[in-house]
């Protein structure tokens, strides 16, 4: 499987800084845009990261998928809280067998692909970078980091390979993983805490997290019930990963998390995504997990979604 | 047991309203004032209730305890965020027989007290009333209600008697109770997740917090954390009190709990005597409130103490 023509749907920092890689390295990209397109089409797309600069003045940037027409591959990195548009944005994409990666945060992403376009497109695809977009096509990836996509159903594919051979090429570290759920619910185990706590407790960073002795317990408590409910759900994750990513945050200082960032700025925030589907998962599967719930319904009543 | 010198410390709505109407009933009251000093030694006292209305143009006020002296009942009527001023505050009212009577909210108040005073002098008492003030010396009981006192460890005694006739004599409902702690845990019932829920969602109302599906079963989780947690402390609370206890909340509209009032406001709230306690005695019995805990920490690093 190669995958010669790509689209791009999203363009905030993870849809444009990929898209600028893939582009990079000689891909026919495609890029869907809303708010940047103007300034895109004339100025192009700049990428710095600590290992390269990218200066990529012709970029095909587009106001609707009709203008792009049938692509091998759709990476969709638009927010979780509008994937309602993808039933629209999607269609003019697809040929038999466009394959559908979807880059965006917490659990439920690849299901709702998988029963609006089949399930055997969707690739599911975690971002474990940190990237920025400074001004519109301006971007920052300022922790290259690695993606880690997979299959739905378990084992690393011919396409899979293929994938990440793409990505590869375009200089994007890429670990293949065979338990995409696994590694989705391990992802909830920093983010929960930490992007929920922040907004609940006034839109504070990660260093006044932990400065608080009482979230800081609280921290452990919302790992704790993810734990709980990814093992209801068969993924099993040890003491040792939660306090792990408990001690990799001191050093991030007063790091704001995604979510925060956003619900300060007033924008959507991925609540049915990250804590939401976290909440249902567990207790259809039977556990109880009381500190994520009540996270969850005040983060529904606190932040726009 | 008789009451013949009374001092009032702290002139909010609720000293400010039992002092008015114990000096109404002929009764010598002197109160302990801050801001609202000069206002009511000028203009003096002036209440509002749905049975009556009081002018007390002639007010004993006063800026220190020291120019009071000592009395036989000291009414405490301060924010329990404020108790370490008492032990200043309190010495120069207290002869050997001085009783000292808490109104303030939550759990810890008396023993706080207990710690410093002597046990033998403290009578809790719950106060079941809509009481606030206007403006300095003008106050509006708007549902006059009722007063719980009790003593700390358990029967009515004769001086509980003979304080529960003081107030009834100055028009004031009393049912004295036999159980303290059992009537301020029941109460938490209703703050707990009330109060704290309008702070921690935002510094919304009753029916704000009531209009969202999933704080109203954050309501019902919390009552049932408080219950497990009075269990374990041997106080007994029936899950029908708790289903009263959210009934009677859907009528009130969009009342605001006086946290959250004092939240809105940028004032002190009473994190640690409502929830902090209410969290600690239940651990202490070895029973875990993740629900009550996680709101604890939230309101610890969102309210002023």
């Amino acid at each position: 499987m190669s995958f010669k023509r790509i689209a791009i749907v999203g363009s905030g920092a993870i849809g444009s800084c990929y898209g600028a890689y893939l582009q990079d390295a000689g891909n026919d990209v495609h890029f869907l845009m809303r708010s940047d397109l103007e300034a895109v089409k004339q100025r192009g797309l700049r990428l710095k990261s600590p290992k390269r600069e990218l200066e990529l003045p012709e970029v095909q940037a587009y106001a609707s998928t009709e203008e792009i027409g049938p692509v091998d591959l759709v990476v969709i990195a638009i927010k979780a809280t509008a994937n309602e548009v993808l039933k629209d944005i999607i269609p003019p994409l697809l040929h038999d067998d466009t394959v559908l990666l979807t880059m965006q945060n917490g659990l439920g992403n690849e299901a709702f692909l998988a029963e609006h376009f089949g399930r055997e497109r969707v690739i599911g695809c975690l971002c474990f970078t940190c990237m920025n977009r400074i001004e519109p096509g301006v971007l920052v990836n300022s922790f290259p980091g690695y993606i880690a996509p997979g299959e739905m159903d378990g084992p690393v594919s011919e396409r899979l390979k293929a994938l990440g051979a793409l990505f590869e090429n375009a200089g994007v570290k890429v670990k293949l993983t065979e338990n995409l759920k696994e590694e989705r619910w391990k992802k909830l185990i920093w983010n929960v805490p930490f992007n929920g706590l922040a907004i609940a407790a006034g839109g504070i960073n990660c260093e006044q997290i932990l400065a608080s002795e009482g979230l800081t317990l609280e921290v452990m408590g919302l790992m704790k019930d993810v734990q709980r409910g990814a093992r209801a759900n068969g993924v099993d994750i040890e003491d040792a990963f939660l306090e792990k990513n408990l001690e990799v945050t001191y050093p991030m200082g007063p790091y704001e998390p995604s979510s925060v960032i956003d619900y300060n700025a007033d924008r959507p925030v991925e609540v049915e995504a990250i804590w939401g589907e976290a909440v249902r998962q567990s207790l259809a599967a039977g556990e109880s997990v009381p500190r994520l719930e009540l996270l969850y319904h005040l983060l529904k009543v606190l932040a726009k979604s």
